[in-house]
Order: structure tokens, then sequence, then C-alpha cells
């Protein structure tokens, strides 16, 4: 389809190009709007391209989305059998326009979200459709004169009560769809209910061509290549913590690198800005996740409230990584002979944080306690307090050389760091930040290390099984079976 | 209406006390069933009652909720009368349902999301029905057999291709809700048109009920207490860098303080979390706000993704804020007699930060170009320089009285420091790590000043008249006639 209309495209945007050609020999008022309107065509064609452009590689890089477009025109089609059929049009008549509104207006890309507003809008169309039933009959015992007043101000209060518990959160994250349903149901049943006598059998139809819509949209969203919110969510916390893992790497052999920059490395760096930016996503798919069935590993009951507790885990070592990324761009650095001599240990400590972040990537893909992250942290840990007293044991051996030696300090001015004469303190400057901030980020990978076994308890991840679990395993077919 | 709300309440919670005194001598199916019942009433009851509670202190912090609220009522009743008076029912009929639905969808909190909401609906209805009719002429010549095909592969493929539109960030940023529309009307029409004869007079009684509805909306948001999301956007902007400065003056204070921690202390150094956090509320914000009219001093084309800049940046000093945060609550801290040495200075460039950050609040809220921020970023920039000087020549005063002078440090064991024996460096590095978080943040704040500065040149900021503004002259009358 995509290719069809970049073939398109090709052809129209030769237009504007033909058009400049002709542009002379052309005079008078005509000709003026005619060069007008193929000008607007060439900014409106251009305009069309670039969204185009825009959009090709959001479907090569997610063909879900491809296929949710196509599920939503398959969605659409099938419930305009209703018209087509003339038995089923002569049972429904004017009110199947209602499974098609239902079907527009319900079909999301995740179960979750079609399975949020189905439920709400089926709740709350019964629930407003009853009580504007109820509020019509009362009206109707209170004679012709008091009728219109009484439905007018039961509108009124009800629509603006339903209104502000939008604003609360609790009621918001659950329940926002629904209350617009309400508000808009009940409108349209108590004003319409003044006019129309059967307003039962409306209310019938009506439910029951929404119930067909809402069943059609939950059959083809879950039937064709459903795309779990719960799912989506999980992958989305373990890829944001690779994604940490690798810039907290990055930035590491960046800092100590010996040559010029890469390019690969610098895009690797870049990760942890996602992990800052995913809060809205992670609260949104949560949200929808807890409406959706057992469905693969996941339980109706899993708790995906504590994938935001390791998520907003996760952000809080972002913070640090966010620090740690501008202490490498500053321009005062410390004397390569110091950051030598810290090289190995920083990168011995980076490489045990980035160890534990992994195995818990690995926990939570395989939904398996792992058996080593003990070991993990006690060596990150270890690696550590190594680090420190690397620091620690500084002073003796650097600070004097620099402060009090003369000659040493004579010698180095000459050498490495040329006309400047940084005072001591200012070489470890860099190098202390980057090693104090490394010790906060291991502090925080453990943050991050009790969220995962949280969950672990919570969703009740079995033991693996076998000692050392391989990095390369397969790991999409060890399923849990919880 | 909430106090009559809270006291039909009281009134409710009393009915599970009274349901557990009668309790016992009720027995038998049919008390069984009583009982639940009341165990449920209870349940259901004490939900209501915390939501309730909930919604109370929302309302009372923002009462233009409650007035939303009223608005959204007010549209809906005006509306209704529709149904209500007999020459207008008669021009309409059925189809004044489009008119409360419509009302009931396009009413949103702020001026720029209704009018987002407006135009989308009228140009999506309108396409789509043109496009929809232009079809059925199409298929209507096609003959009876391949009219059906022809309509469900129209609309297929509309359907499809608009649902892929909403993928694209910049169609989902303005016309999401347009492209749904599409969609809904395209198959109403097509799928209608299958039965109905006169599709021109229904397009036109849906285009001119549609056309009703939004611009009662458009009057009753714009005429009954307007929030504007532009005006949201300013205030969140500048209460944001306000609850910035208030957490680094609160994080230094708590640092250098020499008594214990004062509860509002605490709360004022939590607002940088409010900026971490606000990120997803500004984007939305910005994207209503540039379907706005001209309102007040900010006219139509005002440059909201400015507003997105200098949210990023503030975010950016957040970061660095965090982090200070951290060092505050970590458990090795600086000996006192450091501590002492560093807290002018420390407490001299923050408080010069803090200056530099109310001189930009208050461009922000007057919309003039400050003359004195020069002078003040000069300020800062050179107590950050003293601040960074102390560190220099923290080496010679103190690191080697305390690794060569064996006896200055038996006596301080036995004085300040207790029986922990710090290693030198360990002594000073949480010193160095506020200090250099200081330095970061003084850097940070310069590119806040830059994109404020960016705003004042895109929005055209007049100068300020007087040279030294007051800052507790009353900001609001004080508007810029742009």
């Amino acid at each position: 389809m995509a290719k069809k209309a970049s073939s398109r495209l090709e052809w129209r945007i030769n237009v504007p190009d033909g058009a400049s050609k002709v542009l002379e020999p052309e005079s008078g008022a005509v000709g003026k709007i005619w060069v007008g309107l193929k000008g607007c065509m060439g900014i409106i064609v251009l305009k069309v391209w670039r969204v185009l452009e825009n959009a090709w590689p959001i479907g090569v890089a997610d063909p879900r989305k491809v296929i949710h477009c196509i599920k939503v025109g398959l969605a659409l089609s099938i419930v305009s059998l209703f018209y087509y059929m003339r038995p089923l049009y002569d049972d429904f008549g004017g009110n199947a326009m209602w499974a098609v509104m239902t079907v527009v207006v319900v079909f999301e890309y995740t179960v979750g979200a079609t399975f949020y507003k189905c439920i709400n809008r089926v709740i709350a169309t019964f629930l407003a459709g009853a009580l504007g039933v109820g509020i019509h009959l009362v009206a109707e015992q209170s004679g012709d004169q008091l009728k219109p007043i009484i439905l007018g101000i039961s509108v009124f209060l009800f629509a603006s009560a339903a209104t502000f518990s939008r604003f609360i959160p609790s009621v918001k994250a659950r329940f926002d769809y629904g209350a617009m349903i309400f508000i808009l149901t009940f409108s349209l049943v108590s004003v319409s209910g003044y006019r129309v006598v059967e307003l039962f059998e409306l209310a019938h139809l009506r439910l029951s061509t929404i119930a067909i819509g809402t069943s059609l949209c939950i059959l083809v969203t879950m039937l064709f290549c459903p795309v779990w919110a719960g799912c989506e969510l999980h992958h989305l916390i373990h890829q944001n913590m690779e994604k940490l893992a690798d810039s907290l790497d990055g930035c590491v052999t960046e800092y100590f690198k010996e040559n010029g920059s890469e390019k690969d490395l610098n895009k690797k760096m870049k990760g942890y800005k996602c992990v800052l930016n995913s809060k809205a996503a992670e609260e949104s798919m949560a949200n929808f996740a807890r409406w959706e069935p057992t469905h693969g590993r996941f339980n109706f009951r899993h708790p995906w409230k504590q994938y935001l507790k390791i998520g907003a885990s996760l952000r809080n070592c972002a913070y640090c990584i966010e620090t740690l990324n501008s202490c490498i761009s500053s321009e005062i650095q410390a004397p390569p002979c110091l950051r030598k001599h810290f090289s190995n240990k920083c990168m011995k400590a980076s490489s045990y944080s980035i160890n534990v972040l992994k195995e818990l990537v690995i926990t939570i893909v395989k939904m398996k306690k792992s058996s080593n992250i003990d070991v993990k942290v006690a060596e990150m840990n270890f690696a550590v307090e190594e680090l420190v007293d690397a620091l620690k044991s500084l002073p003796t051996t650097h600070f004097i050389a620099t402060t009090t030696g003369e000659e040493s300090t004579k010698a180095k001015a000459e050498g490495v760091e040329g006309s400047e004469h940084p005072s001591p303190i200012m070489k470890v400057l860099p190098l202390v930040k980057v090693v104090s901030m490394m010790v906060e980020i291991a502090t925080r990978i453990g943050g991050v290390v009790n969220a995962v076994e949280e969950l672990a308890r919570l969703a009740e991840f079995k033991a693996a099984k076998d000692g050392k679990p391989k990095q390369n395993q397969p790991t999409d077919k060890l399923v849990a079976d919880h």
C-alpha cells in the first residue's frame, strides 16, 4: 500500500517542475489563478510528501502498526455488513449506526486500551440509560409543565458531577472514558425521551448494537496479532534497563578512552534519555494492562504497578548517568596519568554494575528468580569499594607529590599539561566527580534490584533451575508456567 | 454542592452501622441475602465516600475546575433547548442529537483543547462527508452488484490510511481527533448511503448541527471564565522556575544548616520533582495553545514551542538538583570545620543562582526584557568562581595539615570527629561533590537564561523601563501591550 502511494507521489511531485516551465507564456487573470493554484497544489503535495516520508520508517520500524490499521479496516468492513445484509438491517435499522460508531471510537492499538474503552462504554451506557429512563418516568408523573424543568436540571446536575469526577486522579485513570459516555448517553436519553415514547425499545436497541460493536472489536483485537499493553510495558521496562546499561558502558568507555570518540558509542550513550522520557508511556500502559485478561505469561492480577516502581528506580539511575555524561563533556579534564590510574578500577566497577543490570534484564525477560543476583550485587559493591579505596589512597600518592615536590610539578608543566597550572585539587576534581557518580549509580542500581526482587515476589517468579544461565539462551521459549 | 453531598453521605455511612445491630436476629436465605446486600452497599458507599474525600481538595485547590463542570452543564442545558423548542426541533428532528453529542465530546477544560477538537471535528466531518458522497456517486454508477464492493473497499482503505496517519507524530499532535472523526463520518456516510437517498440533505443537516454544537462550545468556553492553555503553560513554566529556585535554596540551606531539619524546608526541597515530571503536561499544553486566538498578552503566533525548550532546560537543572539532594542525604558527611569553611561561599553561590532564576521568573511574568539579568549572571559566575577558588586553595590549607601533620590528626581524632578516621580525601569528597554540583547547576542555569532570552527575542518582549524592578511590585497589572 505504502509502495503504491510513494509511486503515485513521485508522479505528483513532478507537477510543480512541469508548472515552472510553462509559467512564462501564460498571462492574464486566468493564468495567474492557474499559476497560484499550481503553487498551492505544489505546497500541499510537498507537505503530504513530507508526512509520508515520516510515515514510511514508522511502518518499517514496527509492522504491528500497519497490522493495526488493517485490523481497523477489517472491523469496520465487518460491521458494515449490518447495513448490506437485509435481515440484519431490518432488525436494527438506523440504530446499526451505533455499532459502526462504537467500532471507530473503541478500537485501540493495544488489547488493554480496547478492553478499557469497551467495558467503560458498555457499563456507562447501561448505567446512564437506566438512570435516564428512571428520571424520565419521574418527570412524566410531574406533569407537562414540570417535565422539561426536571429533565433540564437533572442533565445539568449529572453532567456537572460526572465532569468533575474526571478531575479525580483515581477516576481519571480508570473511568475517564466511561464518565464521558455516561454524560453522552444520559443527555441523549433524557433529552430524546421528551419525544420518543418507546424509550425502552430504544435503550434495548442501543445497548445491543453497542454490545455487537464492542464484542466485534474485542474479537478482532484479540484474534489477529494482538498487541498486549502488559507485554509492551514488560518489554519497555527491560529495554530501558538494557539502554541504561549501554549508556553507562558508553559513558565510562568514552571517558577513559585513549583515541577519538566513535560514532556508535555516542549513539549508545544517549540511551538514558529514553529512560528519562518514558514515564508517561509507562503509566498509560500500566493503566491499560490491568484491564487485560490472562495472556501468555501474565495472569489477570499481574502486579503491573510494580513495573512503575521499577521504571521510577531506573529513572533515578538515569539522572545520575545524565550527570556522569555532563562530567565527560566538561572542559576541565583530569590529567591522563591520573585517568590511567583510575581507568581500570572504574571500568571494573562499571562493568560489574552493568552485569547486575543485565542479570536483572534476564530475570525480567525469563520471569524467573535469578540465583546469582546476590553474587553479582556483591561483586559490584566490592568493585565500588575498591574504587573508593583507590580514591582514598590518592592524597598520599599524588597530592603531596604535586603540592610539596616543586620539581615534579615543574617537570609536569613542561610535559603533558603544557602551560596550564591547575591546582592539585582541580586536577582530581573531574575524576572525583566521576568516581562519586559511579558510587551513586551503584547505590541506585541497588534500588532497581530491590524493585525487581519485589516484582519477583509479587508475581511469584519461579526460581531458575540452572545455576548459571547463559546470556545467549533463547529466552522467548522459556515460559514460566504460573 | 459538595457540602450537600457530604451531609448526604454522613447519613448513608450510618447504614452499615445500623445493619450490624440487626444482623443477629435475622436468619434464612432471605436474611443472608439481605446482609450480603447491606455489606455490598456498605463497601460501595465507603468507596464513593473515599472518592469524594479525594475530590473535595481538588475543587478547593482549583475552583476553576468546579466552574468548568458548571460550564459543561450549562452548554448541555442550552443545547437541550433544541429538543424542547418545537420550531427548532421541526427543523432538525433526530439530527439535533448530533449537537448534543458534539457538545459532550468537544467541550474541554482549556480553550485551546476545545478549539482543537472543534476545528478538527468540523474540517474532518466536511472532508469525510464530501469524500463519502463522491465515492457514493461513483459506486452508484457502477451498478447494484459492484456498489457494496466499492463501498466496502473504500471504507477499508480510507479507514486504514487514516488510522495509520495517527501514528505519525506530527499528525498525532495536531490532527489525532480529526483522523478519528474522519473515519467515523466517512464510514457512516458511505455505509448509510446504501439506504438513504437524501444523502446531501443528511450531510447538510449533520454539518449544521455540528456547527451549532461547536460554536456553542466555543462561546461558552470563551465567555465564562476561560481557561487558556497558553496562560496555563506560561504559569507552569514560571512556577516550575520558582520551585527550582526554592529547591536549590532548600537543599543548600539543609546541607549547611546547624540544627535539625525543619519540616517546611523538606517540603520546599521536593519542588524539583514537579519539574522532573511536568514534561507531558507542558507538551500537551503547548499543543493546545497554538490553536488559541489572541488573548491577553499572547498573540496568535506566540512562540509556544520555546516554552518547551525552557521547560527542557529547567529539567536539565532539576537533574542536577536531584543529584545534589542525594549528596545531602548521603551517610558520609564532611567534617563540620570543613563545612563551615565552605558554608558562606556555597550559600553565596546558591543565593546568586537563585537571584538569576528569580530574575528570569520576573522576566517571564512581566513579559519584559530584564535590564539587569546580565549583571546577575555575572554575579552568579563570580560567586561560583570564588567557590571554585576556595576549593583550589584547599590542599595547601587542609590536605597537608591532615596528611603530614600527625599530631593535628590525632588532636582532631580526639575532638570533633570522634573515633572515626576517614582518609583526607574522603573527608572532602562530599563537599567536593556539593561544590561541583553547584558549578554544574550554575552552568545549566546559564542554559535556562539563554532559552528565556530566545523567548524574549521571539515573542518580542519590550525592554523594562525601570532599571531596578522591585520584586514586590504587583506583576499582574503590568501588561505588555503587543
